[in-house]
């Protein structure tokens, strides 16, 4: 079976989110004040076929440790949509 | 009151991806053939003060407009979690 997965890549809480704080700036500056805070990550859609939902969120979960989440700097969360 | 607004920028459906195509291949050269199809975005969190959960995506949505995503090349969805 096709599985639509998605997975979130965002940076560590406790880190600095240097590009959120670049976009938190545009927007004050387009007048866009009641926003207070950014933090800017990765939305990855994945289609994976696999035997079962467990599957294929094994599959995405090894693909984010291996390739698209960096775990110094970044969490990531795999939903199946 | 603050809310906590999420939005997602994927490129349009009906576009290439070409770094979704590169992290396909990526992930097939570790093995990884289950995954089919990836597409890359962005997933932006908001933290945004406003009156009631209605103003908050609107503030997102302007937001999205204006800075976030291209409309030429990308769609988005703004959820409040």
């Amino acid at each position: 079976m096709i599985y639509q997965v998605q997975i979130k890549v965002m940076p560590l809480k406790d880190l600095l989110d240097p590009q959120g704080k670049a976009v938190l700036g545009g927007l004050h500056n387009l007048g866009l004040s009641g926003i207070q805070d950014v933090r800017v990550g990765k939305n990855i859609n994945l289609q994976v076929e696999a035997a079962d939902e467990a599957a294929a969120v094994a599959m995405a979960t090894e693909a984010s440790k291996q390739l698209l989440a960096n775990a110094v700097m970044e969490y990531f969360e795999v939903v199946v949509l």
